[in-house]
């Protein structure tokens, strides 16, 4: 099966990893022909509109899926028209706005914060009175990484909030005061699906440096609430949903925050995790294969190598750890790698995603000063 | 870093796909351009003795390795010339040479059956009484998958035999009335050894068929022997050594009966059965990093596919296996590929296996009859 996949970044790297032993082979669109998946399959240089280019990936192969959620409409329908392409475009559609996505995640039943659709600077006063504040205003499109959002206390500051953002169609949200951040990543295919987590996720500057799975309360509710959505989406592929998670101890609950149609980063614990990872079921999915088994081997975690690398000399000294590097050149809050541990139980993988941390964060004082 | 790889078939597949996680990039000299590697590096087309090629192999290169033992001697002196080549020239010429590898075995203390070097017809007599029959005549070099050898009964058989091997230089080995095989693996470097194994091995027609870990009695013994062997050859990288076992039950014991100075196909299921697999452990050594943990995570066996492949739809179907296929086209005998199962212990690893077995042979009734 050769497979075209939008996007030559690391989430490419580690699918090609996975499906080069099912036999398959990759291509790869990517505006830097040196991209992280080049290591693994074939590269065309182009943008993610280039027509030209996108002829290029598609030729000859059996399958399109992508890496990265951002895919314009206009491609998403022109690889839909040449190729079997997985998820299909709802996935797509939803995930890209994030008023839709959160009009669905209710629909599905899953619950979510007070929200409102900004289309102009009017509609402001109304979405105030609706939602409250304290709120962050967000792009309803392209967000990512923590980008392109405000958090806002009154009126006057959502207004310039807006004006900042460009004055593009925003979603206004609720500010929750969360305890902590969630991720449920599931593999539905039309023959079943595999759930993955709860992942304990800990972001800084909106950037993902830590996920981890734990035993948590609301363990059943979270993974009941991703499968509702997939299920509904007829998704085909690996799909993560974030959960803020409110309260703690056993009254922990949790709320939807947003959805990523694609393997995503707090399921990298899964390739040495999990029996199958994210990266072969997504690909098993698409492929039209049997899921593979998605239990955990333990306790999982992975801490994001963001800006600088340790030595691998010293992060392989550390017992059990796995080092994935992604082959890109070093810039400040750049992911750059990540590294797993499986232990035994959630005790055993705090002492030892601890030590990780101390070497991870020892290498890089002023990387972390500066995110973004 | 980036590795010249001699020989590009699945040993080189996998070693690549074990790297490129760790950062390192890979280019295999293999004779044909669309080897099972070329999915995960460059390739360069051209026999082993091909000077020009071997100049393109190691240009711009940081290390060198192997993945088969029968790299000629003139073609290591050229790569040591160039790069530090690892492992060295010591395991590989022990390695090919049978007589020279069982003296090695029986100076490290490590147990043989009898044997005497043939290197005319004339030696033949001598040796037929200081081993006795039956006995076993192959060639000193380039035997592997059980080809190069004769079984022989008595004198007259033991010369036809010499003369049908075209009267090159042989050993005679005393036929050892053994009741399993088994494999240890070891990877050293001069910071330490992490060993694998027992593996139990059983062959069909000298080509592996199934490999699986096994609780044994003389699991000390055999480990034991194993890095007595990689310490006096003071290899780095990973070795493989084949035992024959005698007897049965807490009396079982074993003879060495020969070496593979590289990664082997009696440790595929490290990939997923260990912490970390023979693969990257033999990366590690060679590039001066610390060893992971070759702890088995459960009990782990694999399924070599010869010949044909079942679908990948049945095979996947299967709980926990996994799918390691290498790119081949399909030949009588041929390893196509393997398929892999963990399992918590001994007994349930059994079950398993034998249903992945039923399904492996019923794909191949004619390729079973016909190996080679």
């Amino acid at each position: 099966v050769k497979i075209a996949v939008v996007g030559g970044g690391q989430l490419g790297r580690m699918l090609g990893l996975a499906g080069i032993p099912l036999g398959c082979s990759f291509r790869f669109l990517d505006p830097d022909p040196g991209c992280p998946a080049a290591a693994v399959g074939e590269t065309v240089a182009g943008r993610f509109d280039d027509a030209d280019a996108l002829a290029r990936l598609v030729a000859g192969c059996d399958l399109a899926t992508y890496e990265f959620e951002n895919v314009p409409a206009a491609t998403a329908e022109f690889l839909a028209g040449r190729l079997p392409t997985r998820p299909g475009p709802r996935s797509l559609a939803i995930a890209q706005d994030r008023v839709a996505e959160k009009r669905f995640f209710a629909e599905c039943g899953v619950p979510v914060q007070a929200f409102a659709a900004i289309d102009a600077a009017g509609d402001l006063d109304a979405a105030a009175g609706a939602v409250g504040f304290p709120a962050l205003l967000k792009t309803r499109r392209m967000g990512y990484d923590g980008k392109g959002q405000r958090r806002v206390g009154n009126l006057a500051e959502a207004r310039a909030a807006f004006a900042d953002l460009g004055g593009v169609p925003c979603i206004l949200e609720a500010f929750v005061p969360f305890v902590r951040e969630a991720s449920v990543i599931v593999t539905r295919s039309p023959r079943g699906m595999a759930t993955y987590g709860p992942i304990e996720n800990e972001h800084v500057g909106g950037i993902l440096r830590q996920s981890r799975t734990r035993d948590e309360p609301f363990a059943l509710a979270a993974v009941g609430h991703a499968r509702a959505i997939a299920e509904r989406l007829e998704h085909v592929g690996t799909l993560a949903v974030e959960f803020f998670v409110l309260g703690d101890g056993p009254d922990a609950a949790v709320i939807a925050n947003e959805m990523a149609p694609r393997v995503h980063n707090s399921g990298h614990g899964t390739i040495e995790g999990a029996v199958t990872s994210q990266f072969e079921n997504h690909l098993r999915a698409i492929a039209g294969l049997p899921l593979g088994d998605p239990a955990p081997r333990g306790a999982y975690g992975m801490v994001n190598l963001l800006g600088v690398e340790p030595p691998a000399e010293a992060l392989l000294a550390l017992r059990g750890v796995h080092l994935h590097r992604y082959g890109k050149s070093p810039r400040a809050g750049r992911k750059l790698g990540h590294a797993t541990i499986v232990a035994a139980h959630d005790a055993e993988l705090d002492l030892r995603l601890a030590e990780l941390r101390r070497l991870v964060e020892a290498a890089r004082p002023e990387a972390m000063a500066r995110p973004g």
